[in-house]
């Protein structure tokens, strides 16, 4: 279990690296919405690797197949399946890793969990997976542009460079100067994505469980590598006096709006109409092109080098990735949003509630 | 929707501040349990304010009542249904709330939502929800500790103080002082909780979106007054390189470990036999005993000053109900991963898998 | 686990016959709904035993208790709590139960698969778990009553004798003399409970496996003693011919319906506007006061005869049972089908879809 | 949504009749299993039509395809996901289907809930989703096999003709003769399959809601075309009496046994060890190869008559997904029960509970 995503909106995935094929199946997605393939397939290509010099040279095509749920470019309501054929599943290059559990990777726990893997390219626990959810996710993100709703990233920080206006590519000498070093290395490093949603309505989130927060953060920590998730003032928020995070309200042209957002656009677990955001971390790429001291299956000692493809830093393709998940979340949520209110008028303004 | 917690062991909470009751019910909880009602009294005693010079006065007894589910002193499998009385009913200290939008409360996005709310004591949005997650929590922990697991939390920062060794109570006078000064100043702060958890064997957690990190991220994210969540290195592995990340893997006395945990037990979204520590932070109170400006439900201009009891910082009642989320996780996890294997063995040792 | 039931509007019960009280809690109710404590409450006095001569003479209040959820007499969106207390807790009838497997109850099946069970009147497998379903129900028919759908429930069948015209009392002398010289006997049969729902707009229901009938089934034989379910034409569509069987659409007054309603009001599992009927058997009370011969917990023979009340015939108390169940399907499937369609219009006429 | 079934294993589908494929995924599936496709390709073979002469002369191959889960021949814990390509899409045979409601089918409450539909061969609604049912029901087969658990059905009734002897094939020259004739006449008709479950252990199926006959009877129900379901005696029950209907208890070589089974091996939603038995009733196949008066999408009359490949009588071919439907309920309930009780002892005798 564990490989299904959402409540309303649901995306149920499958797939292992170097198996046949990875895919999922997008169950509850409303129908009479035109689907644009060029867009799904734009949105992985920002995931692909070999887009930058320091993510690893996979060149795969990754080109999407949809096999349902559409009929004349538009849904129709029924499920729609997708899939991305593995063109490189060529296993010599990791018939070494069958004998080995590899430092900081799922080898060691899923044996333990299952009592077998499929240890070529680490199987299901592969990145590759998340190809899986940003093509998900690109249908939730043709849903939430129908209703203005829309989703950016940028990074903030990679290794111990911190990036105050959050880019989407990395051009700084420095920085690219120490990402080159690591490769020579065959070292890695990690860093910190934002992530904006604009023309979130006010209501959607649940107010207790299914904090509309606590959503976007299990689904931030279900991607592969991510180790915190803070959103609007985040952790430093710890470290402030209630009258400095405070968000006012002021009531401008007849709407509602907070003078500051510290609240991240979400309070009590429900979007008040401000932007959302969020920050997401990620460790160093667990796979290094140097030696490391490690055990084998037998428990005996051994050391392991990576070889084939793998990033330096796994954030900038990252950042569709945390775009998807952003984009199953709030879809998820505005069509759970729909029954909530026994006749429920079009729209609200002050004095009206 | 959004108040069951859980997929194998599910928590389904009610109740508002100051409504007739506050409670919920444990469904799936294992049969054969002793149930020690002293102790899931003494969790919910940790929890109940007034411990503290800076806690907020509220006395009421929180005497649970446990109504169904047990025979005998123990669980015999059927949902455990338990509740607490509201005694502090009183409305007329909350007349003031029903025309206000409080600043970074729930107000105002619950009637959006849901065009009417409960204004009394900020109705189901109040904290006192938060009662019936330590009450399910204990339920939890009863049954982790019959497997070895237990789960431990302390206070790492208060305001921009910093506390090295995690404490459960605050004694450093510095901290006492600055926070006698914000109670005078009719302030708050937030401040951060460290929680560990032992005895975890491996193979808990599944390998895509319900990661064991990504559920327990979720539980603390639904935690009111939570911004922020990390585990293992968090957000500190962004600026480290792999090779000081990694947790290499020895075999000791015939058991598989790791020489390092930065991977804060969990590799993979799987427990890996290693201790499980993470990190939660909080915003301030954002109740303030002073003026603020803020906006009626009309939409005017008012200035709204917060009576009754309130917390200068939550953290410290707090420990107990991140505590209990974690045991819920952990114990939901357990009781999930028992069916994932045909026919498993009692116990791995290494070269066995 | 299995203590919930929904997916949109969830109503999850606890308790057993004669523990502290029964009770639920009902989530995902739309907010702003006038709620009749008055009319929930006639509810359950419809289901409580002693009204008529051959039902058992157990004289409980079962008042109910509504501890969350509702202001001013509206529902907010809160999950909706309440209970009754247990009045009747005496077990002193019920120390028999424990050292024996009463033939075709639930004893036996719940010792194995929990290790324990409550004895006293069956614990959570007597029907005075129902009681928690009609409560639900009642919130759920008020809720189908602002949309215009009504539930009616008759008897059909009690024991051999047919009713042709399905009647809420039995008031037949024949059959009345059948059920005096059944409970002169110890005795007890079964019967058929007819179902119709009528108001239910087209677009109910999901096409696969939530098919509006296959939700309507589990509901009905989830119900303590239910033997089998058919809805429309039912068992009898079997021998027909499809020429008879298909039911063929008219166009009348601009709104489409069809002719001959054989597929009672569902086709691929949707409403299609038509009412909606089904059938549900229940087979004969299994508590008889006579001797049975059965065997102790031990394994040993014993005979055993039962004491205290009990039915003669479970059905004339059954038929707000069946509604509730009814009331809460449909209920849940009118919130979840609300945002199925993408900017879905007011209203659909022929020509307009 | 409602394109999953199960709770521990879960399978979701996609598909339509005349799209690119259909298929699914199958999570839960225990690891450690030998996968054998030739036994799920025959499953497949089992439903696949043109096997007799009454069924309709589609001759797809059928051929399934395995994506992801197994290694090395063995399910790994990672979800199985599978699909058959459809290579008969011509939809010219389809162009008549766009412009009409057919009787009986689901074109008009599709077309009302979502507002569009794929007409081609009915689209999503077509029985050739059941071919996905069969190929995960087949796994699941696999599971209980190893369980011992198996399962068997057979055709009780075709049209007005009981057939006492429950058969997987028509034999009988009466029945050949009417099917024979109502194919001469372009009309159809319904029929009844009885199901047996073996080797099913005490303990499975959930007290409440989760009766294992409730599962079962919204699996059954969620077929196309099924109108009724019934267990242990089912329908008879209500005419019987307690005295009649109940089943003793007896002891035998230290087993638990009943001496009768009108219970159909479950007492209180939970299996006791006796062979499980339902019947499941199938209505006439909608389509008829004569004409019909229905109405167009306008909403004016218009003649219908159909073309293709259709069966007079689904029943035989219903066998294997009546089988599979029942194996992936008593699979997930096999899976869910495996927490229920702390520290469960291997195996219960007489006397030890």
């Amino acid at each position: 279990m564990g490989n299904s995503f959402g409540k309303s909106l649901v995306l149920t995935t499958f797939g292992e690296s170097h198996g046949v094929a990875v895919g999922g199946i997008l169950d509850g997605f409303p129908s009479n919405l035109e689907i644009d393939p060029v867009f799904i397939q734009a949105e992985l290509d920002r995931r692909r690797s070999g887009l930058d010099f320091f993510s690893s040279p996979r060149t795969e095509d990754d080109k999407l197949e949809i096999l349902s749920g559409l009929f004349e470019g538009k849904s129709t309501g029924a499920p729609i399946a997708f899939l991305v054929y593995n063109h490189d599943q060529k296993s010599s290059d990791y018939d070494q890793l069958k004998d080995v559990f590899r430092p900081s990777h799922a080898d060691y726990t899923w044996q333990q969990k299952y009592g077998i893997r499929d240890p070529r390219g680490g199987g299901r626990s592969s990145a590759r997976e998340t190809l899986v959810r940003v093509a998900g996710g690109a249908f939730a993100k043709i849903f939430l542009h129908s209703k203005n709703i829309h989703i950016t990233s940028g990074i903030c920080q990679i290794g111990m460079f911190q990036i105050p206006d959050p880019a989407t590519r990395i051009t700084d000498p420095e920085i690219l100067s120490f990402l080159e070093q690591l490769k020579k290395d065959g070292d890695t490093t990690g860093g910190v994505i934002s992530c904006t949603i604009t023309g979130v309505p006010p209501g959607l989130g649940e107010p207790v469980f299914d904090k509309l927060h606590a959503d976007l953060a299990r689904a931030m920590m279900s991607i592969n590598a991510v180790k915190g998730f803070e959103y609007g003032a985040g952790f430093k928020s710890a470290a402030m006096k209630g009258s400095e995070h405070n968000d006012l309200f002021v009531s401008k042209n007849g709407k509602i709006k907070t003078i500051t957002n510290h609240s991240g656009g979400i309070q009590g677990g429900i979007s008040n109409g401000e932007d959302i955001y969020f920050r997401v971390a990620f460790k160093p790429v667990a796979t290094l092109m140097k030696d490391q001291e490690t055990i084998s299956v037998e428990g005996n000692p051994v050391v392991f080098k990576g070889t084939g493809r793998h990033d330096v830093c796994v954030v900038p393709r990252a950042l569709p990735i945390v775009e998807a998940m952003a984009a199953l979340v709030i879809a998820d949520h505005f069509i759970r949003n729909s029954g909530c209110w026994a006749d429920k008028p079009e729209r609200l303004e002050p004095g009206e509630r």
